[in-house]
C-alpha cells in the first residue's frame, strides 16, 4: 500500500512505454549536436505477417548459442511467435563491441557498453529463455547440445545439462589468436571480452603505480611504462591511440614525476598498419603515430614473449631483438574456439579457419544448423564448378548452345546465386552480361550470339577470381543475424512459395535469396579527436569531421536507449573532466 | 602542431579552472530539485595564514597512512607548504562509503564514487607523493614505516621501501569483525571496500542466473535465491532495503520465472535493528520490511557459517537452527587490522578495539604518531583522575579551599578540557558551574561558596559518567582529518601561542584545542524512496521527504564535482532506466 512519487510515476512511466523515453535521449543526442544516421539495417520492426501458429502445431525449437552480434541481432529480428527459443551464453549480456578499445581508458564506461540479453528479448511475442552457461559440445545426430554453467559454486553438482533443438543458430564468435607464439598466453593481454578492456585499464594504471614507487632504477621505471602492442589493424591502432591520449591528457598531471618514462610500440608484421584501409589513411596514421610518439615497428613478427621481454624479428633480414615492456596487448587476429574445432571435425571440416556455410549461412552439410559471425565463414559457390549445371539449365531447347535470349532469362537466377558475376562485370566496367560473351564471341552481332558449353566456361572463366572472404567484423555479424532472423519469420510463406535463385543443380527454385553483405564503410580512430573514415564509394575522410560522424554512428548503433544515453554522457563526462584513474 | 577543437578547448578550459564546472553541476543539480545543504565543515578553503617556509628550513616529513575518510580529509585540508607530504595506501582512491550499499545493486556505479587520491591532493601547495603500497610495520622508535606493494608482478623483487617520518598519521580504517565465528571469512561477505560491493552486485546476478537454470529442483532454486544479511546496523540494513528494491523494481521483470523463490533474510543479535537510532525509526524500519517481506530475524546470533547453511542461535532460550541460503553479507562490526593491533602490542596498548590517543588524536605514548577514522578511539580524560591537580591549580592563593570567584577563571578551561563537564550540566539542566557546586554546598548564598576538596571531588563525581566513545562513522573521521589538518596549518603559530587549555598537570597551556566531534545527524534508507533521518536536536523524520534531503547531503558533499555529477546522474538514469543487470 505504497504510495507513489512523483519520480516513481515519471520512471514507471518509462518502464510502461519505453518509447517514451526515446523522446527525451533523442532530444539529449540532438542537442549534443550529434549527426543523425539513417540505419540501412535497422528494420527491427518489420512487420512480416506475424501470425499465431495453429492451434495444436508444436513449435519449432530454436537453440542460439551465443549474444554477441550475430546472436543478439539475430534474436532482435526473430518475431514469427512459431518458434520456442532457447539462448545459451556464458554472458547474459550484449557488449558493444567496437567500444572496447574506449573502455581500456575509461573514455566510456564498461557498463555503459552491455545491455542484459534478458532485456533485449523481453518485450518479444516469441518464447525466449535464457541459460547463462557455455555450449561445450553440438550431438549433431540427435539434435542436442550439452552445456555446462560456468559458475563452480553452490550447484551441487547440477552443472551440466541438454537442450534439443530443431535449429541450431551457432554464433559463438572467435577467440585471439596467438598462433602458437610461446609466452602469449601467459603474458599478453587480449581484447576481445569487456573484462579484458576493464583489465588492461586497471594494469595501465598498476604500471604507473608500480613505476612512481620509490628506489627503482629509470631503467625499470622506462621498462613498466612501455607498453607494447601487437597488431596494427583497428583494434591494436584504436587502443595504441587511446592509450595515447590518456596518458597525454589525464595521467601526465598526476604522474608528472614518470611521464618522461613512458613509450608505446607497435608491432605489426605487415609492411603498413591498417592494411585492409585505403592507402592514404594508412599514411595518414603512421605520419600521426610518429608525430605522437608512438614506435611503429613494420615488418616486425614476434616470436616470443616472456614476462619482462617481448622478442621480435624483422620480417626482411631475420634479425631478432628483444625489448623489455610493462605490458603487452595481442591483437592480431582470431581462431576458432575449442568447441567450434571439436564440431568441424565431427562434420567433416577440417583445416579450416572457421565453420563453412552455404551462402543462407546453413553448415555445409548439416541441414538445420546455421553458423553466422566470426565462428563461420560464407563458403561461396564457384561458378566454374557448377558451370555444366547452368549451362544444361540455361540451354531450354537442349540444342547445345546457349543464345543471348536463352541466356538472359536466367542471368537474374545467376547473379543472384553467385555474385561474384556482378561483381566482375562492374570491376570491368561491362554494362551486361552480353559484353562478357562478346568477349569470348568477337565480330559478331549481339543478337546471333551463340556459345557452346567451352566458349561458356571461357566467357565465364575469371570470374570467381572476385571471390572474397568477409572480413570478420561486427557489421557482417550483424547483418547475417538479422538475415537469419528474417529466413526464419518467413520460413513457412517462402517453403510454399520460394523467392530464392533457381537450383542450378536441382529442380525448382531455392527457398531465400542468398546472405549478401552490404558494406556500409569502416572507421579507424586515431585519437587525438581524429577519425579516419572509409564509407561506400571509396569516400575517405580523415580528422575531427570524421570523429563527429563516429560519435553520432557509434551513438545511433547502441542496442538500447539505456546504452546510448549513458555512452553519449561518457564522452560528455570525458570532456569535462578527463578520464578517472581509480584503480578499480 | 594540432588544432584544437572547440571541445578541446572547452575541457581544457575546465581542467586549467575547475571552478568552471561548479557552474555547470550547480545548474545541474539545483536543476534537479536538489535542496542545497550548508556544510558546517567544509571549511577547505580556509586561508590559514599560509606563509612560505623559511629558506633554508627543512621541511617537516609528514607520513599519512591511509586514504579513507580520515586521511583525506587531513590532506585536503593540509594548505601550509612547510610539510613534505607523503601519502601510503593500497588504494589509489578515496571512495565515498556511504554510498556502498548503493552501489552493491548497481543504483550508483562503482565507479561514481571514487576520486583518485593524486588528483585529490594535486593543486596543493603542500608537496604531496603518493605510494600505492600496504604499510605493514611501524617503527617507532626510529621513526620509519615499512611498506610493501601489493602488485606481485614484474617488480625485481623491489617490493619492500621504508619511510622515514617526522609525523605520523594512521588512518587505515578497521576492516570487518567475525567475532571469530567459524566459517565467516570463507562463505561471507563483507562490505567496507569498492570491491566488496562490486562481489555483492555480481554474486547477487549470478544467484539469480543460477537459479534460472533448467532441471534444478524448487528446493534448491529457493536456496540459492536466499539473501541472508547478518547485522542490523545502518550498513545491513541499508543493503536489504537496496537489495528488496534491486530484486522487486528490476530483476523480477527479467527473470519472472523464479521471482516466487526470492527470500531476503536479516539476522540481529540484539532486540532490535537500527539500535543507534531513535525508537520511532526502529519501529518504522521494522515495519516497512515487514510489509516488505524481509523477514527479520531479531535475538538471533549467527554461531557457523558452512558453505550451503548458516546456523544461528536464539539469544534468549539458546534454540539453534540452521537455514539453507545462496548468500550471506557479514555486517556486524569493526576490528582492528593485523598490523594496528601489532603497533598496540608495541606501545603497550594491550586488550582495546582500537588505538588509543588523547583528545589531540595523538597516540598514547607516541608524541609524533596520530591516529584518526576507525582505526583510533580518543581516550577522553576522565575529571576524576586529574581532580587533585585541577583544585590546585584552581586555587590560586593556596588556600585549601576553592571559591566561586577562583573557580571561574578556570571553568572556561576545564569545560574545553573535559567536555562531558558541560553534556552534564547540559544533560542536568544546569544553568552554569555554580549550579554544581551548590548542589555539594546547599544553603549558602552563591557569591560566598567555598569548597574544598573532598567537597569539589564529590560535586564533579558523577561527571565522568557522560562520557561516550564516539561512532566509527564517516562522519567522526572527516572530523578529525579536517581537525588534525588545521593543527598542522597552525602548528609553529600555535606553538609560540598556544591557544589550547591550561595544563592542569603541567604548565602553561596545550598548544590547541581538543577534538570535539559535531554530530551532524544521521540517515537510514529504508528503500522505495524512503529514508529515515535523526538530525541534531532529536530531530526525526521518516519517509520521502527525508529521502531527498539524503540525496541533497549526499551530493553535495562529494569529494569532486566529477562524483557528484556522476552520482546525481547515476540516480537520474536509475528512475529513467531501472539498474543493470549484466554480470560484469
Amino acid at each position: 500500500m505504497r504510495s507513489y512519487t512523483f519520480f516513481e510515476r515519471f520512471s514507471r512511466a518509462f518502464h510502461d512505454y519505453p518509447s517514451l523515453s526515446k523522446l527525451i535521449v533523442v532530444s539529449t543526442v540532438s542537442g549534443g549536436g550529434l549527426i543523425a544516421y539513417s540505419d540501412a539495417n535497422a528494420s527491427t520492426d518489420d512487420a512480416h505477417a506475424v501470425k499465431p501458429p495453429e492451434a495444436g502445431l508444436k513449435k519449432k525449437k530454436v537453440v542460439v548459442l551465443g549474444t554477441g552480434w550475430a546472436g543478439t541481432s539475430f534474436l532482435r529480428n526473430l518475431n514469427h511467435p512459431s518458434y520456442d527459443v532457447q539462448v545459451i551464453s556464458p554472458r547474459n549480456y550484449f557488449a558493444f563491441t567496437p567500444l572496447l578499445p574506449s573502455v581500456t581508458c575509461g573514455t566510456v564506461e564498461a557498463r555503459s557498453i552491455v545491455e542484459p540479453v534478458r532485456n533485449i528479448v523481453r518485450k518479444k511475442n516469441v518464447d525466449v529463455c535464457f541459460w547463462e552457461a557455455e555450449c561445450f559440445k553440438i550431438d549433431e545426430e540427435n539434435k542436442k547440445v550439452y552445456c555446462r554453467s560456468n559458475q563452480n559454486s553452490n550447484l551441487n553438482g547440477k552443472k551440466e545439462f541438454a537442450v534439443d533443438y530443431d535449429y541450431l543458430v551457432i554464433a559463438m564468435g572467435a577467440r585471439s589468436n596467438t598462433f602458437n607464439t610461446p609466452g602469449v598466453e601467459e603474458n599478453c593481454h587480449f581484447l576481445k571480452e569487456v573484462e579484458d578492456a576493464q583489465r588492461i585499464r586497471r594494469t595501465v594504471i598498476d604500471s604507473f603505480e608500480k613505476a612512481s614507487l620509490p628506489n627503482l632504477t629509470d631503467e625499470e621505471r622506462k621498462r613498466m611504462l612501455h607498453f607494447v602492442i601487437v597488431g596494427g589493424g583497428p583494434t591494436g591502432v584504436e587502443f595504441a591511440a587511446e592509450l595515447h591520449d590518456y596518458v597525454n591528457e589525464d595521467l601526465v598531471n598526476l604522474y608528472p614525476a614518470v611521464k618522461d618514462s613512458v613509450k608505446i610500440t607497435l608491432l605489426e608484421a605487415a609492411d603498413h598498419i591498417l592494411n585492409m584501409f585505403d592507402k592514404r589513411i594508412t599514411t595518414f596514421a603512421e605520419d600521426k603515430f610518429q608525430r605522437d610518439g608512438i614506435d611503429v615497428k613494420l615488418g616486425s613478427m614476434v616470436v616470443k614473449v616472456s614476462d619482462k621481454d617481448i622478442s621480435t624479428k624483422v620480417r626482411g633480414n631475420g634479425e631478432t631483438s628483444s625489448i623489455p615492456y610493462g605490458m603487452v596487448v595481442w591483437s592480431t587476429g582470431i581462431g576458432p574456439h575449442s568447441i567450434i574445432k571439436d564440431f568441424m571435425k565431427q562434420v567433416g571440416q577440417t583445416n579450416r579457419r572457421a565453420l563453412a556455410t552455404d551462402e543462407w549461412l546453413r553448415v555445409e552439410g548439416c541441414d538445420s544448423i546455421y553458423a553466422l559471425g566470426d565462428c563461420a565463414t560464407v563458403n561461396q559457390r564457384k561458378v566454374m564448378e557448377d558451370i555444366a549445371a547452368i549451362f544444361s539449365k540455361a540451354d531450354k531447347d537442349n540444342s547445345g548452345t546457349l543464345t543471348v535470349k536463352e541466356f538472359e532469362e536466367v542471368i537474374k537466377d545467376i547473379c543472384e546465386r553467385y555474385p561474384q558475376v556482378e561483381l566482375y562485370l562492374k570491376n570491368k566496367k561491362m554494362s551486361g552480361i552480353v559484353d562478357l560473351l562478346k568477349e569470348a564471341k568477337m565480330d559478331v552481332a549481339k543478337e546471333s550470339i551463340e556459345l557452346n558449353i567451352e566458349e561458356f566456361k571461357s566467357a565465364l572463366s575469371e570470374v570467381d577470381s572476385q571471390m572474397k572472404n568477409l572480413p570478420a567484423t561486427a557489421q557482417v555479424a550483424a547483418q547475417q543475424g538479422t538475415y537469419l532472423a528474417k529466413c526464419f519469420n518467413r520460413m513457412e510463406e517462402c517453403e510454399k512459395n520460394p523467392e530464392g535463385p533457381l537450383r542450378f543443380r536441382g529442380s525448382g527454385r531455392h527457398r531465400f535469396q542468398p546472405f549478401r553483405y552490404r558494406h556500409l564503410g569502416q572507421f579507424a580512430p586515431l585519437g587525438g579527436e581524429q577519425t579516419a573514415a572509409q564509407l561506400p564509394g571509396d569516400w575517405i575522410s580523415i580528422g575531427h569531421s570524421s570523429q563527429w560522424l563516429w560519435y553520432s554512428i557509434y551513438a545511433s548503433k547502441q542496442v538500447s536507449w539505456r546504452t546510448r544515453a549513458l555512452v553519449v554522457s561518457d564522452w560528455m563526462r570525458r570532456f569535462i573532466f578527463g578520464r578517472d584513474s581509480s584503480r578499480i
